[in-house]
Formats: C-alpha cells, sequence, structure tokens
C-alpha cells in the first residue's frame, strides 16, 4: 500500500461567470496556490468544464504538470441547491479513489472557497474519516470579504444562507435574525440568488428596524463592486440600486 | 474640496510570528493586492513594527511608491483584547484624515482580513458614514480557512470569538453552543490565545456529546499545519497533542 495523497482545497477566484476577458490568475490568487493547481492531475469540483477553464488559467501562469485532457476532473454528485442535503456516502467515499491510491486530489468551487457555503463538505468529511489529510490553502470568501467590508460585528457572526422566498414566511426570518442579533450582538449573513437581489433588499427595508445597521456587497473584487452599509433609516431615505447578475451578499446588525 | 480617497481592506498573510525566513509574499497573497499596498502612501494599523516588516515584503515584489520612512502609519486605539468595546468615534473619524484630504489609505491587520476577529471594524463603520468608498481586497480569514477544512455544515455557521476561561462559565458556554448547534443545525466556531489551546480542547472533549463533530486547525498556511476532524467519541479515544504558541480555530456540530 502507498501512502495515501492529500485533499487540497483550492480557492477559486471570485469572478465567475463574469463577462469580459478574465484577469491573469496571478492578480487573484497567490503564486503559492496556483503551483499547487498545476501540479493536480486528479480533481473534484462542480462543474468539469468551469474547472477545466481555471485550469487554462493555472496553466499561462504555471505549465500543467501534464496536458489538460490528462487531468481526471469528475463532478460532485449535485446537493439541493442552497441546501445542504448530502449525497450518499457511498458516492462520494467512490472520489477519494485517487488519493487512496497515493495520488494528491483537488477539490476546486465555482467561486472562493471549496465547502463553505458550497457543495464539497461531504468530500472533507469522508477524507477525515479516511485517514486522508484535508491541506487548504489561501483565498477568498465573499462572506468573509462582505463582513470585513460592511464594519458590521466580526468578533461574532452567523452565516445563515438563504432564507424563505414566501413573503410571510420571509418577513418572519427577518425579524427572527434582527432578534437573535440584537440578542447576541451577532451580525447575520446571508444570500439571494442574483435575480432576486433586489426583492431581498425591499424585504429588508420594509421588516428590520430603523436602527438597525445593513451592509450589501455587490460583485466584491470585481470592477464596479461596491459594499453599502448603514442603518436602514439611511437605506429608507437613500435607495441604492443592485444588479440582477452579479452576486451579492447581505449582513445585518440590530442596535441595541 | 478634492475627492475622498478610499479605504483599503489589505489582506495581511497569516504567518504572523511564525519563525524562520518569511515566504516571499506573492506566494502568499496576489499580485493585484500586493501592487495596490505597494502604493499606498497613509496606512492605519494595528502596530506600526509589523506594518513596516509587511511593507518591506511588498517592497521586494513591487518597489513601494515612495520610501518606507515617507509612508505614514498610524496604529488604531487599542480595544479590549477579544471584546468589541469601540474607542470613541472622535479617535477613530480623526484616522480617516487622509481619505478627506483625498489619498488612498490602507487598513492592515496582523493576520487574514481587517476588521473580522480583529479590530478595524469601527474604523469602517466610520468611512461608510463619512461617503468614504470601502473597498476589500481578496485575502484569507483563517476563520473561513479553518471551516472549509473541517467538512462541518457551512452553509450555517456563527463565530462567537472567545469563550469564559473560568471552569464553570467555560462549561454551561460549551453546553449552550452545542444546544444552540443542535437546534439550527449550525457549526460554531471558537477561537483561543495559543498558550490556552490545550486547555480548550480538553474542555471541549470533556463537555461536549460523543457524537458531536469537533474539528481543530492548526497553523493554518504554515508548515506543519493540520486540521483534524472528527466525532468527540473520536477524539476521546485517539488524543492530538496541540501546539501551544500557534494559532488555532475549533469548531463543533452538533448531532441530530
Amino acid at each position: 500500500m502507498s501512502e495515501p495523497g492529500a485533499l487540497h482545497l483550492v480557492p477559486n477566484t471570485l469572478d465567475f461567470g463574469t463577462a469580459g476577458v478574465p484577469a491573469p490568475l496571478d492578480e487573484l490568487l497567490p503564486l503559492g496556490v496556483i503551483r499547487t493547481a498545476s501540479r493536480l492531475g486528479h480533481w473534484v469540483c462542480e462543474n468539469a468544464k468551469t474547472t477545466r477553464a481555471f485550469l487554462k488559467r493555472v496553466d499561462a501562469v504555471y505549465p500543467l504538470a501534464r496536458p489538460l485532457q490528462e487531468i481526471a476532473i469528475v463532478e460532485l454528485p449535485r446537493p439541493n441547491k442552497g441546501r445542504d442535503a448530502a449525497p450518499g456516502p457511498g458516492a462520494v467515499d467512490a472520489l477519494l479513489g485517487p488519493a487512496r491510491a497515493g495520488h494528491d486530489l483537488g477539490l476546486l468551487s465555482e467561486a472562493g472557497l471549496p465547502a463553505l457555503a458550497d457543495p464539497g463538505a461531504a468530500l472533507v468529511v469522508a477524507a477525515h474519516a479516511a485517514g486522508i489529510a484535508v491541506v487548504v490553502h489561501p483565498g477568498a470568501s465573499s462572506i468573509a470579504l462582505a463582513l470585513a467590508a460592511s464594519g458590521l460585528n466580526g468578533q461574532s457572526f452567523a452565516f445563515v444562507g438563504y432564507i424563505p422566498v414566501p413573503a410571510d414566511e420571509r418577513a418572519a426570518r427577518i425579524r427572527a435574525l434582527e432578534a437573535a442579533s440584537r440578542r447576541d450582538a451577532q451580525t447575520q449573513i446571508l444570500i439571494e440568488t442574483p435575480y432576486r437581489n433586489v426583492a431581498l433588499l425591499e424585504a429588508l427595508l420594509a421588516h428590520l428596524q430603523p436602527a438597525t445597521s445593513l451592509s450589501v456587497s455587490v460583485g466584491l473584487t470585481l470592477p464596479g463592486g461596491f459594499t453599502r452599509s448603514g442603518t436602514i433609516a439611511q437605506w429608507r431615505q437613500r435607495r441604492t440600486g443592485l444588479p440582477g447578475d452579479v452576486p451579492a451578499v447581505f449582513a445585518l446588525l440590530a442596535a441595541r
């Protein structure tokens, strides 16, 4: 038996799906990460096509250790969108085959860190259970960047993902998040699919208290990206348009 | 009146205070971040000495736009350690002077992203209030990396910072975090000053339920860094030593 390989969590850029020519990868990721990516011959990912596009950007900085068509790229079983319903453990465990055979294995998400508000956590759990080392490489998470840019409490915060869409449930959830934020002085962070950005902002402005702080970060690290942060009263006084095709991160902190 | 400058949140590496020769900065940070840092003539930071050391690492990749001794470096007022007690708004607002005068201003922390589990949030709030653009640059947060490497729920998580040190309060807080984790299927993330890493691990092993998952990440992105993740029962069966001089991030998720 050879020593098992490691599972490398490789951060992606945050410019997924944006228009125009992508920036050179070393503008957005550290060279150490790009070099690691260039030598991996086995990948697990959300989408094989975008992974190949990522590897072409890698190749332009550090030539890939083998031709792209010889690199094994396997997609994760699809979970329910935005929910953490895990695929069967057997299906995931099988993805660790290359690591068991002694090869280092990369895990890549479509944007940011794998397994954080993203599929892949089940593979990480399976690796730990199998005694395969999990190595995470430095990269950006849009949630962490949005929190830093918000100025809201970074000593205590919660990420809650998506909230319900139906109006009554949504209003109740927003008020519950505000109450939890007040009780624990805890920033609450949420996300939405881009085409519903404006609807979520309107719901937050309708249901939060005037003294509650709200921050919205749009297109972080992208040209034209911005963060606006202020009280609900300030937001109501001066509306801000949000694009419907760029990811946004919302954060709120109740006044005490 | 000139246009105000922007407040740039500049990520630092995670190798603060570690022994040996530091790696070239472009191994650990994207070139885009290093180039931005190289052109800033005004900085706010936690510690002027380590900021100068950072700028020397920047200079070795992209020459600084002006000599180091001509770069203005101002330290943030000291908050209470690990608590979010804010310094007076006047003292913080004064730090924005260079931005008001039209100069871009950098904010740097000792490790990782500024204003996230770190001082600086008050400065970000003051910038938003003054209409100064806040620009966050892509970089790693040890909390986000630890969560990704844990395999625990990355769709719902909370960072709670430090927990009380006295044994009774600590036990109660650990049980409350486990209950919250079970109720909301939410990963709970905490940190400790390094010399208390072992004591916190022992307290978690003593007070959490056997089926609860615990992950500990030590020295992420550093040589010798590792993540161990498993149930409390597994941890109790096979103890893992933790160093007392390297930052660790702890994450737990209750079984449901």
